[in-house]
């Protein structure tokens, strides 16, 4: 019996086509695709004009992708789908650190520094100390951590972005934890920045009524044998954008403090990772 | 109160964003595909490597298009979205000739040509007559309709697939019918060939266990004025492929006869064609 495209039969129609040899795992995400795709033009019963504008908008974030844009990763973000992904895929229980967005601006074999050391070195921007312990869900202190942590400088460009502006490495650096979990580095109190919006994303948020800001925030890769990965972001406090990150990467508890000291010449940030053991 | 991102409530973060001013169909469609995106990457739990797979297929898709290959298209059709969005967009009461996929094929303007004329200008091919007649609804004879016909040639290409070996306007031409409705006129038994199987979309219908292959098609384009315009393909009924057409362009209504006549020198496929008044 021939199972032609029909309105109502369409997903099953594509899905019958699977040949036997696909792997299970294939056959399962190709065919929630493929459901919730014509669900969504059944949903809205999608114009033509309206998939043209689609097929033109998705041929125009592949083709403005290149070795240091990566488009389509923007638009998963700006539609909250890498927030939702990292979600799915890091579950932790209350009280361990949360993840956020990796963005894509980490380097790999950064600088690995004293604690205390400073990370800034085009001298721009507020001084901020970072403090705190890397812990186990239990509190105890994990020795030997590695807390890799990179962020904007006080114009708001990370350094691979102004390659012939800002010194190699500015604003990165990595430390070890020692037998108390403690770590302790000088940076800037970072600033927010927009994501890059002058290609087909930075469009669609124009016409969406949304902005392109990112609020303040410091990256942290907390890493350590025998622990889940912590791939996070500590947010500035008071940051105006905190409530509507276009990428959606703030959670409540990655929210730090933000505090003068020293009389008002410097900002302190505390913060204590806490480490779930791998399964 | 800010709205933080939450796996349990991700799709309402993301639309809680958009702004007053947006138009309320924006609304609707981003609304929808926001929700049926994140169901996908619930419903699966949508892995770390599947999605970064997922973002490399669609820059690899968009980096390939040209102004000769559009494999957005493509994927649309291997995936019946593009049969999908036809469907919902030509709903029609029964008898009246149904829709199928327009495809890349079509040229603007090709020569008007006297009924039974021929339009295959390669020598190549079985020859087949196409005839039948333009009617509406109630089986009235329209008359003045163009019928304007195009089709492979028998190596399984289009003419603008090979400008430089085919002859221009190589089996097409438009036909306008008289006070009887009727059309008439000679081509060849068309042949039934891939789509373009070269690329990303070529690759994912491999991993499927899907084959590149349409079954033989004539393509008619049937306007008049007052009348829905008809975009549609008959199907040569013995094709091989006629069950399992790449694109899922057969429909039930559209495969049509072709018999022996004149002592098996010559094909004949009758077909009308039955247009539904505008509304």
């Amino acid at each position: 019996m021939t199972h032609y495209f029909t309105e109502e039969g369409s997903v099953e129609a594509v899905n019958a086509r699977m040949r036997g040899e696909v792997t299970p795992r294939l056959r399962e995400v190709m065919e929630s695709l493929v459901k919730h795709l014509h669900a969504f033009a059944k949903e809205v019963e999608l114009t033509q004009t309206e998939w043209e504008f689609g097929i033109d908008f998705l041929t125009k974030t592949g083709q403005i992708c290149s070795a240091e844009r990566q488009e389509f990763i923007l638009l998963s973000d700006v539609l909250g789908l890498s927030m939702l992904v990292d979600a799915i895929n890091n579950r932790r229980p209350a009280g361990a650190t949360e993840n956020t967005v990796f963005g894509p601006f980490h380097v790999e074999d950064a600088p690995i520094r004293a604690m205390g050391d400073t990370i800034c070195l085009d001298g721009k921007g507020e001084t901020c100390l970072f403090t705190g312990r890397v812990i186990d869900i239990h509190g105890e202190p994990i020795e030997g951590a590695c807390v890799d942590v990179w962020s904007d400088n006080a114009e708001g460009f990370y350094d691979v972005q102004q390659p012939d502006v800002q010194p190699k490495w500015n604003n990165r650096g990595r430390f070890y934890t020692g037998a108390d979990g403690a770590y302790a580095f000088r940076g800037i109190k970072p600033v927010s920045y927009p994501i890059p919006d002058d290609g087909p994303v930075g469009q669609m948020l124009d016409r969406l009524g949304r902005h392109p800001y990112r609020p303040a925030h410091m990256h942290f890769l907390v890493t350590s044998p025998g622990f889940q990965t912590i791939v996070t972001h500590t947010f500035v406090g008071d940051d105006p954008y905190l409530s509507d990150d276009a990428v959606f990467g703030v959670k409540q508890t990655l929210v730090a403090p933000f505090e003068h000291v020293r009389g008002d010449t410097e900002w302190h940030s505390p913060f204590d990772f806490v480490m779930v053991a791998k399964a």
